[in-house]
C-alpha cells in the first residue's frame, strides 16, 4: 500500500481493520447466525417473543422470525429509529418510535399476536399459551380434566347470523345468564384480534383438549389504513370489509393461524361461514390469490385432526369451500354441516341467472300456467286461421302482460328450487360432508370425535415410528382399522365409527400389543433383507454381524449364535 | 318429510339431490382435490402454468398454486367475472375481465412471472425455461457447452453505480460494441419484470451452467398502484421507490425468487447492493418484517451452492447484509466482495453521528490542532493567573471561531475514518467474506468456483444417499475433504481451495471408489447393529434372516451361510 510521490515514499491507509472485533461487519455476521437459528427454531420447536422493551433492527427481525409475538402496548418494534429516518428523509416526518412500530401498526398487520399492558400480563399470557401446547414437539397434548361438561348442549342459538365469538365461548343473555358455546367456558384466547377482523382466530379447549379455532365474522368491519407520514398527500383511510368474505388480509391471517396451530401440534376447528373470496380488482392486486393459495398449502400439510363445520345459519360456497374441503388433506380434514347450513358453488340468485334465465322461466310458464297455455293456443289458432291483426296483437299483449305478472313468482320458485340444492342433506348425500351435526349436540359430538381421532393419531404415530416415515398416515390408519375390527369380531361390534368404543379399545394396549410386536418383527425382517439384498453388501453384512457379536455379553452372544445357526441349518 | 295439514298428508321437498352428479358441492370436492395435488406438485416437482385463455376461479387458483405462471397479454386471471361482480356491487363498477386480472394487475403483483403476446411465444418460453432445470428433481443440472468463453473478462465497468442488467448480461457501448457482463451472452431471462422493480430476478447461465440471479436496481423506480374502481374516491397513485433499498414488495419478490430457484435445483447468485430495508411507517405496516423474514427462511433452506457478491461500486449494510450473510446458511452461502465494494452496519455519515459526535470532534481538535492547543493553554493561563475578563472572553471567542472553522474539515476526516472501516479488505480480514474478487475476473473466478461446488455437491449427495439423510451436508463435505487431502498427500498438493484440481479429482471416480465402498460397508454394519441392538428384536432378527435365505439361490445361500458361520465361530 505504498505510493511514490516525487521520489518520496508515502503510505496510504486504505482500510482500518481493528485488532479486536468492534462494531462493524463482524456484528452482522453474529446477527445472521441468530436470525438463522431462530428461523429454524420456529420450524422445529415452540418459539414466542415477548417485546417488553424497544425492539430495533435485528431485534425486530427476531420478533418476526419466531412468528409468535406478544407486544407490550408501550413498546415499539422498529427497524430504524425515528430520528435516523428523519435525517434520511431530510425533514421531520416522524415524531416517535411508537408511531412507527407501536401496536397501532404491529397489532394490525399480523406481526403481533397479543398485546399486553405490562410485564406481568405478558408473562402470564406466555404461561397460558404454554399450557395449550405439548411439553415437547410431537409429545402428547396437555389434556386437562374438563371443568365445563363435554356433553352439555350448546345454548347459544344463532338467529339470522352466527356470531363467531358467541359460537366459540358462549354469550350472556339479556338476563345475564351464560349461554354456552361449543368450546369450554373461559378457555378461548383470541390472537391477532386487531388484524383482519373478518376472521377470528385463537386457541380454546374442548372438554379439556386444547385446539386451534378459526371462525368467521358476519358483520361488516372497518379496516383502518393509517396515513403515511412519509407522503404528505396521504390520509388515514377506513375501508369497509364485508363479513363472510375472504379478503387478502383475512386470508393471510387464516393461513398464518393454520401454520401456527400446526406447529403447536393442535387439532383444528374451522367454523366455516364464507360466501367466497373477494375478487375485485384491488383484492386481486393485493394478492388474494397468493393468500388463498397459502391457506390450501397450510391445510394440505396440517398434521393433526382437523374439523371443518358449517355452523348453524352458516354457509360455505365456491372458492371458499374449495380451500377448506376435505380433499385438500383427506388424511386429516373431516367436513360437517349443521342442519340449517347452506353450501354450493354459487348463491341461488347467482345460479338462476346462469341455469334459469328469464327465457327459461318463460318456457316454464308456457308449460305450466293454464291461462298462458290457453292464450298461446288462441294465438296459434288466430295465426293459422288468419285472425285479424288487431286480435293477434291484443293476444300477444295479453301474453306479455301475463308473463310479466308471473315473472316474480316464477323467479321466486326458481330461487327456491336452487335453494333446495344448497342443503346440508344434499351435502351428506353427495358425500362431501361426513355427517349432518345438529347445533345443540355439536359440542358433545365433536368432543367424542376429537378424542377418538387423537387416540387414532397417537397409535398411528406409534406405528409409523416402527414402520418408518415412508409408511403413510393413511396406511397406518388402515392397519389400525384392520386390528380394531379383528379384535372386535368376537364381540360382534363391527362399528368402526363408534368413537367411544374405539377410545376404550385404544386405551387398553393389550388389545393390540401382539400386532405391534408382529409389526416390529416384520420391519426388522424387511430391513435385514434390504440390507443383505445386494451381493456387494454381503461382505459388509458379515463384518457388521461380527461387530454386533463383539458388543454382546457372552451368554447373550451364545444364545444369539445358536439361534442364527438354527436358521442357517 | 311429511307434514299433517288439517288431517291431510302433504310432502314437503326439503332437498334436491339429483341422481347424477351435477353442478354443486360435488364439483367443489373435485376442485379441492386438484388444488391439493397441484400445491403438492410445486413442492415435489417442476410446475408451470401457461394462461393461454381466460382463467377463472379454481383455474386462477391453480395458476397460483403452481406458482410459476406465464400469462398471454390478452387473457385474464380472475376469481369472478366482471358482470357478476357488478351485480354483487349493485352498480357498473367494472367493464371487462382484463381490468380485473389482466397483466396490469397480475404481472405487477407477483402472480405472473412472464408475459407473452401469443401462444407460440408462450410455448417457446416454456421450452426455454425447461432447458434451465434438471430433467428430474434432484437430477444433474443441464449443463451445456458454453458458447461464451467462461474466462473472458467482464467488460462492462460500473462507474458510479452498478446497473444490474448490464452487470448480468452486458451492454452495448456507444459504438455498438458489446461489453460483456458476468453471465453468458444472451442467456439471461428476466422474470417478474413488472413487479417490484427495485429488485431484478431471473435465470441465466455461467459457462453453460444454469443459475438463478438476483440483482439490485440502483435507480429510483416508480410503482404504479392502480385506482380501485370499487372505491369512487380512489385514484391511481405513482409511488417512488428508491434503488438499493428493500421495500415490502421487493423483499417479497426476492423471497419468491429464492423459493423458485431452490425448487428448480439452481445454484444462486446474489449481486448484493442494498443500503438496507426501508423502515418507514408504511413499510412496517405493509409487512417489511414479514417479507424480510421470508428471505431469511428461504435462504436458510437453500439447497444448492449460493454466492453473494457485492459488485463493483456496490454496498451492503446492516439489515440487508444480515439476511444474506453466509451464517444464514453456512453449508451453502459463500460471500464475496469486489475490491471497491463497501459494507458495514451503518453508512459513514450515520456512524459518525453516533461514534464521532461533534463534542468528540472538538476533543479531537483540542488534541491535534496546534493553534487550538495554544489558545486553550493561554485561556487556562489567563484563568489561573486571574487574567482580565475581556481577555478570557476574547480567547473563548477565538477558540469557538477556530472550532467552527475546523469542524467541516474534521467532519470530513471523521467520515473518511469511518469509510476506512467499510472496505472489502476489512471484510476479508474479519472473515465475513471469503475473498475479495476483482470485477473483471469475477466471471472466470465464479465459473471455476461454481463448477467446483457443484462437483462437491454431487459427491456429497452420493455420500448422503449411502449414509442416510441424518448425515448432514456439512459432514459429507468434511468427509470429501478428508478423502481428497488423503488422495493428494502423495502428490504434495494439499490445497483444498484449488477448484480446478478438485474438479479433476472428482471427475475420476477411481480416486474415491474405495472410500465409497468402505462407507457403504460401515453403513450396513451400523444398521445391522442398530437392528439387533435391542433383545426384543432378536427373535425378529433370526426370522428376517430366514426370510432372506429363502430368497437367495442355493449357491449364494451356501456361500452366505458359510461366511456367517465363520463370524459366529
Amino acid at each position: 500500500k505504498l505510493q511514490l510521490d516525487s521520489g518520496e515514499i508515502r503510505w496510504i491507509i486504505d482500510s482500518v481493520v481493528g485488532k479486536e472485533d468492534g462494531l462493524g461487519v463482524e456484528n452482522i455476521h453474529g446477527s445472521a447466525a441468530i436470525a438463522s437459528a431462530y428461523s429454524r427454531a420456529y420450524k422445529e420447536t415452540f418459539t414466542l417473543t415477548f417485546v417488553t422493551g424497544r425492539t430495533v433492527g435485528i431485534g425486530a427481525y427476531l420478533a418476526r422470525l419466531g412468528i409468535r409475538c406478544i407486544q407490550r402496548l408501550d413498546q415499539p418494534i422498529i427497524l430504524t429509529g425515528f430520528s435516523a429516518l428523519n435525517k434520511l428523509l431530510g425533514r421531520e416526518v416522524y415524531s416517535s418510535h411508537m408511531q412507527l412500530g407501536g401496536p397501532k401498526i404491529m397489532a394490525t398487520n399480523g406481526v403481533v399476536h397479543l398485546t399486553v399492558t405490562d410485564d406481568l400480563e405478558g408473562v402470564s399470557n406466555i404461561l397460558r399459551w404454554l399450557s395449550y401446547v405439548p411439553a415437547n414437539i410431537g409429545g402428547p397434548l396437555p389434556i386437562t380434566k374438563p371443568l365445563d361438561p363435554p356433553d352439555r348442549p350448546v345454548a347459544y342459538i344463532p338467529e339470522n347470523t352466527c356470531d363467531p365469538r358467541a359460537a366459540i365461548r358462549g354469550v350472556d343473555d339479556s338476563q345475564g345468564k351464560w349461554l354456552g358455546g361449543m368450546f369450554d367456558k373461559d378457555s378461548f384466547v383470541e390472537t391477532f384480534e386487531g388484524w383482519a377482523k373478518t376472521v377470528v382466530t385463537g386457541r380454546a379447549k374442548l372438554g379439556g383438549i386444547p385446539v386451534g379455532v378459526i371462525a368467521v365474522e358476519t358483520q361488516t368491519m372497518m379496516q383502518l389504513i393509517p396515513a403515511d407520514p412519509g407522503q404528505l398527500d396521504s390520509h388515514e383511510r377506513s375501508v369497509p370489509r364485508a363479513g363472510q368474505v375472504w379478503f387478502p388480509d383475512s386470508a393471510t391471517k387464516t393461513a398464518q393461524a393454520l401454520l401456527d396451530f400446526n406447529r403447536e401440534g393442535l387439532p383444528l376447528f374451522i367454523l366455516a361461514n364464507w360466501r367466497g373470496f373477494s375478487g375485485g380488482q384491488r383484492d386481486l392486486f393485493e394478492g388474494i390469490l397468493q393468500a388463498g393459495s397459502t391457506i390450501v398449502e397450510n391445510l394440505r400439510t396440517y398434521n393433526q385432526p382437523a374439523f371443518v363445520y358449517i355452523p348453524m345459519a352458516g354457509e360455505l360456497r365456491g372458492g371458499a369451500w374449495v380451500v377448506v374441503d376435505s380433499k385438500i388433506n383427506p388424511d386429516r380434514i373431516e367436513c360437517y354441516a349443521e342442519r340449517t347450513a347452506k353450501g354450493n358453488v354459487l348463491e341461488p340468485q347467482g345460479l338462476i341467472e346462469i341455469k334459469f334465465r328469464s327465457e327459461e322461466l318463460q318456457d316454464c310458464m308456457g308449460r305450466l300456467d293454464p291461462e298462458l297455455i290457453n292464450m298461446k293456443a288462441k294465438l296459434q289458432g288466430a295465426k293459422v286461421g288468419n285472425g285479424s291483426l288487431p286480435d293477434i296483437e291484443s293476444l300477444q299483449k295479453s301474453i306479455e302482460a301475463r308473463t310479466k305478472q308471473l315473472l316474480p313468482l316464477y323467479t321466486q320458485i326458481a330461487i327456491r328450487f336452487a335453494e333446495l340444492h344448497d342443503t346440508s342433506l344434499r351435502m351428506a348425500a353427495k358425500g362431501v360432508i361426513k355427517k349432518v351435526v345438529d347445533w345443540e349436540e355439536s359440542r358433545s359430538f365433536f368432543y367424542k370425535r376429537l378424542r377418538r381421532r387423537i387416540s387414532e393419531d397417537v397409535l398411528a404415530k406409534e406405528i409409523r415410528g416402527i414402520a418408518g416415515d415412508h409408511f403413510t398416515h393413511q396406511s397406518a390408519v388402515e392397519l389400525i382399522k384392520e386390528w380394531y375390527l379383528a379384535s372386535l369380531a368376537a364381540t360382534g361390534n363391527t362399528e368402526w365409527d363408534d368413537d367411544d368404543a374405539f377410545v376404550a379399545w385404544k386405551d387398553n394396549p393389550e388389545n393390540y400389543k401382539g400386532y405391534i410386536q408382529e409389526l416390529r418383527a416384520q420391519k426388522v425382517s424387511q430391513s435385514l433383507s434390504d440390507l443383505a439384498g445386494s451381493s456387494s453388501d454381503l461382505e459388509a453384512f458379515s463384518q457388521g454381524l461380527s461387530t454386533l457379536l463383539d458388543k454382546m455379553d457372552p451368554s447373550q452372544r451364545a444364545k444369539f449364535a445358536q439361534e442364527i445357526k438354527k436358521v442357517l441349518g
